[in-house]
């Protein structure tokens, strides 16, 4: 049998997948990729407009990170976190060279979900409270306090923790605040905000958890001065902001973090994807110097074996230095400005399908919807061709819900956008024929 | 500054601990290793009793393992677990090769703490039911619903999830059950265990969650009737049976699971560690056909970012078939019943200060008790001088409240045991000689 086969069948037999009713899936087999495409074991490619699983930010196999890799097996693959270990003190620096000012040391997890329970137990015992305000258009992790933090469906059959409230966030074009202007739409969530934290109690209330941008909920950019608000209120009650960059970080906006877009300071930010861009398993939390202190003196209650990990660690050297030396974040940043917005902003214009176009850097999504003037999302059955015509011409695409999020590496070229674009383009040709007859 | 100084230096300013109060900490910096040593930057070499956080079960740098992540780096470091991967496929069947009769899939997460949580949820789903009950004497993980299953004290900080319930296992040499012999503290153990799940009612109970050998709590060897005990208890409510493997799995007892010794059959096993001696952050649950048939067309709701991580799955694949080759799982079985275990019996024979030596294969723990009749655990005190004592005698061990765990790689020779011994015999000669004086 020849290997695509193999990888599909065994994966059937004995592989057990998240998110998922394990007999609806029909797995694509990747067999490598280098740079932003991918291809499968006969060779056929694919553009990575999914970045995987938006974490692929340096692109596939990119030389330096995985030479990092290799020399740091051969020295020591693996160390207790109780040890010290050169190549985690610079790992620790690389993060830190790019956080906001006031941040002092990094608590290393092993991916997104335990960076954000360990941000929510340092607010716990930094505060003395106990409850964390997140939003309902959120997704945090899959661990248990990470996943009762998450707002989305998957929080529903995961509920077994307490201590966790949900606002609803500022989402312009759906608002839930009957606004008109995003500067409305920002002014009312922080309102709703505040009167949540009010009615909850304020000496009750440990941390709002934030996306930046929040990701999986459709790359929800925030209105101007909603940010700056949450920071005031956060202040006005003693509450730590904690915002996660999971997604958001090491350069998907066309910044290093997505805070710097709006300057506002956190006091714990988690990170994990593009920081090494999934090429080791890691996350991690930046902490500020004030809670920091607390810690100095009293045990910190939390913690796991593979902590720091060297060959996380030698892979987060090798990314942050090779996107520093590349130019990559600021690729981003172009591509988004010069390439990819305008060019989404177009198909956004030609084609009755598409509600909103929204994004920054190399983060955007594209909302379908059956009919412009009520917003009503397009069904299941349009989204299945849209996958279906994607990968057809190349594409590997990230899509949810209703919408497609178009989120290749931050190493894109103008030549791939276009590629891309294109793809689109008939893609969006083909929906925009059918939405009348197929609403769901 | 000397790379040794640079490493702590950047440690203590940058790096944030694990379960410590950060300014008490003055970490020894590891530069490499190799087999059962590593060595700090000045070429000072140690044996490495602790195997890191017990994870080294093939050695520290094997060359085949750090060749085979080598060579999966420059193929596809990273795929999102949607996709389909050949070495992820093949990763399960090395897994699975050695779980217990019954098994079907693996779920593979990025340590023992998701492990825990993903076996928990597949429980509470496959059930319907909420309550989880663990011990006391347990360490399941730092994320919200494992570190609440957690008996130890890292659970009081974190109690923030619901559906915990915890009983006492056993444990002869400090029984809770007024027991005299073994045979008797498990039946009382099964009994009490019973008792609580009657109590709390059976119909609320989604599974029992048990370390096969409670590692970090003691290695605390079920005495023989326990697990089966349990098996009928679980059996008779419908409560299902996860044995947490993390620690125990792969090699450490001398079988490839600790539950092989006892011929049980569980429902859900977790693993970490020994399945790849932690050269890539990886852990997992082997799931039974039965649990694995409710999430056919049942949507399981867990999941992450790095689930069958290419990297980790190529290192279990090697590290598995490393173990089966060289015979490392027989090894330590031989090593632990023909010299690491007499030894340390005689040891416990001829050092008043020595309460009680329990264990299997290269795991063991030696309790340390200034008066053998009240079994009077020693102090902090005296722990620190076992833990400079040893570090003197280039002795790594990983010490746990009264307790020296001796838990070496399974590959560690003959000739090393020896030295281990004779560091052991030096060190326990010098705190006989203070127990008398000082009981703190
Ligand atoms: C914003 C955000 N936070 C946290 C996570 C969880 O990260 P992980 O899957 O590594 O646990 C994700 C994953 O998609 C995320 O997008
Ligand atoms: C028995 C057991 N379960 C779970 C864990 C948690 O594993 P991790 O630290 O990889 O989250 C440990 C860690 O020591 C353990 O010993």
């Amino acid at each position: 049998m020849d290997e695509g086969a193999t990888s599909v069948e065994l994966d059937r037999a004995h592989v057990f997948h998240s998110w998922s009713a394990q007999g609806s899936l029909t797995p694509l087999a990747v067999a490598g990729g280098r740079g932003s495409e991918v291809w499968d074991h006969d060779g056929r490619r694919y553009l990575d407009l999914s970045s995987q699983l938006v974490n692929v930010n340096i692109g596939h196999c990119h030389p330096a990170v995985v030479a990092a890799i290799q020399e740091q097996a051969a020295v020591l693959p693996t160390v207790s976190p109780a040890h010290a270990a050169l190549v985690r003190g610079r790992a620790a620096q690389a993060v830190l060279r790019h956080a906001p000012p006031g941040m002092a040391k990094v608590f290393f997890t092993n991916g997104g979900a335990d960076a954000n329970e360990n941000a929510i137990r340092m607010a716990r015992v930094h505060t003395g409270r106990d409850k964390v305000v997140s939003t309902y258009r959120s997704y945090h992790g899959n661990t248990g306090a990470a996943v009762v933090a998450t707002g989305d469906w998957r929080r529903v059959p995961n509920e077994y923790a307490r201590g966790h409230v949900h606002v609803f966030g500022p989402y312009p074009y759906r608002s839930e605040f009957w606004a008109s202007t995003p500067q409305e739409e920002a002014e009312r969530a922080v309102h709703h905000l505040e009167r949540v934290i009010q009615a909850e109690g304020p000496e009750s209330v440990a941390a709002i958890l934030l996306e930046t941008v929040p990701g999986t909920a459709g790359v929800l950019v925030p209105p101007p001065g909603y940010l700056a608000g949450v920071r005031e209120v956060a202040d006005r009650y003693g509450v730590l902001l904690v915002l996660d960059e999971v997604m958001a970080g090491f350069g998907r906006t066309g910044a290093w973090f997505a805070l710097d877009h709006w300057g506002v300071r956190p006091d714990l930010v988690t990170f994990a994807k593009g920081v090494n861009s999934g090429y080791v398993p890691v996350g991690g939390v930046i902490v500020s110097e004030e809670v920091a202190a607390t810690f100095e003196d009293r045990v910190f209650p939390g913690g796991l074996t593979y902590s720091g990990h060297p060959l996380a660690m030698a892979s987060i050297v090798a990314a942050v230095e090779a996107m520093e030396q590349e130019g990559v974040v600021l690729n981003a940043a172009r591509v988004g400005a010069d390439v990819l917005g305008p060019g989404l902003a177009r198909l956004a214009a030609e084609h009755p399908c598409v509600g909103e176009v929204r994004g920054l850097g190399v983060f955007w999504a594209v909302e379908l919807v059956t009919d412009r003037a009520t917003r009503e999302p397009v069904g299941a059955g349009v989204m299945g061709r849209v996958r279906t015509g994607l990968l057809e011409r190349g594409m590997l695409a990230f899509l949810v819900e209703n919408r497609i999020h178009v989120v290749p590496p931050c190493v894109v070229t103008d030549a791939e956008v276009h590629r891309a674009l294109e793809a689109l383009d008939a893609v969006l040709t083909d929906i925009d024929a059918t939405i009348d007859e197929e609403t769901s």
